[in-house]
């Protein structure tokens, strides 16, 4: 196979693309070698070599211990879950939490094969001998793997002396019920709130 | 900006994929670093250093005068004038097409500020001095800017001993009509044919 056939097989297999956007990414960069392929390796391998992940919570970045991790000023009585790092951005944009992230790796599922041991679950254990901690957040996706996650969690953590809580489910802001799934009418009914 | 925030945004400004897309392709190669990451930079490194434009036709390839030009069975008597590469590989995906190529690199647009010197056309116009070729076949989009480069090159090419033609127009194959802009009826009417 030639490199460019290579290289568009890479970019096609990258996540919401296919060998149409992989071929048409390809030939993008090649016409601006100086300008975009160039800089592009450039920061993957600056990647490849800085970032890592934070030995503490999971979260990226470029020193052992992340920034979140080492910033004082946050609520060290809570810990949000999280299943990966992206979450972590998310709710970080939102700016709507002071505490700390514990990001599992993913979410426990029988059809991927993914068990607790493949999780960061010890890790969240051995973060909770610290007696600070009053909540732990199970900010995981509402899908039936999300929930099995939480489930499981909740097991674990049976016996310490911690509030465990997750994120409330109901109508996005800006929805309309004429467009939501059963599931969410039913999960923002049975949730309702007094006014 | 951290290593990971400028990936992030490099990825980000790729052709079709955006802010959030370019967030989720950088943590996909980070969590895979040596299946996948290392892999594209390997390959982007390649690509930038062997691949090239031919200096006959334009198309990509590893030497100098790419496999197309190169290849002594094809029909020597018709070049086949296309924007850009990807509209090349197209052709060659149908195999209708035996003669050779010529990538002019863009299409005229004042829009965008391209003029004829920014297209490879003194490099068309030399290909010409070889009294073998009996047709150009402009295969250029049928947009505006593709209507206004196949105008200028037929101007161009007054004077030469050859046969200038263009793409047909008509309905898309598995096109209903029903679906179809009113440009492409027009033209599928006035290009009618007899059965």
């Amino acid at each position: 196979m030639s490199h460019l056939d290579h290289l568009m097989k890479l970019l096609g297999r990258l996540p919401g693309l296919g060998p149409r956007s992989g071929r048409r990414v390809a030939l993008h960069l090649i016409k601006r070698k100086e300008s975009h392929l160039m800089p592009l390796v450039e920061a993957l391998s600056s990647v490849a070599q800085h970032v890592k992940a934070c030995i503490t919570c999971g979260n990226l970045d470029e020193q052992d211990i992340c920034a979140i991790c080492q910033n004082p000023k946050r609520d060290r009585t809570r810990i949000c879950v999280i299943q990966d790092v992206d979450d972590l951005w998310a709710l970080e944009r939102t700016g709507s939490f002071k505490g700390y992230y514990h990001v599992l790796g993913g979410v426990l599922s029988a059809l991927d094969g993914i068990g607790p041991q493949d999780l960061r679950l010890q890790e969240l254990k051995n973060r909770l001998e610290n007696t600070e901690i009053e909540e732990i957040i199970l900010a995981l996706g509402a899908t039936v793997d999300g929930e099995t996650t939480c489930h499981y969690i909740q097991d674990m953590l049976k016996g310490y002396p911690l509030q465990i809580t997750r994120l409330a489910y109901g109508v996005p802001m800006g929805g309309e019920l004429d467009y939501l799934d059963d599931g969410t009418i039913t999960a923002a009914i049975n949730a309702r709130r007094v006014l």
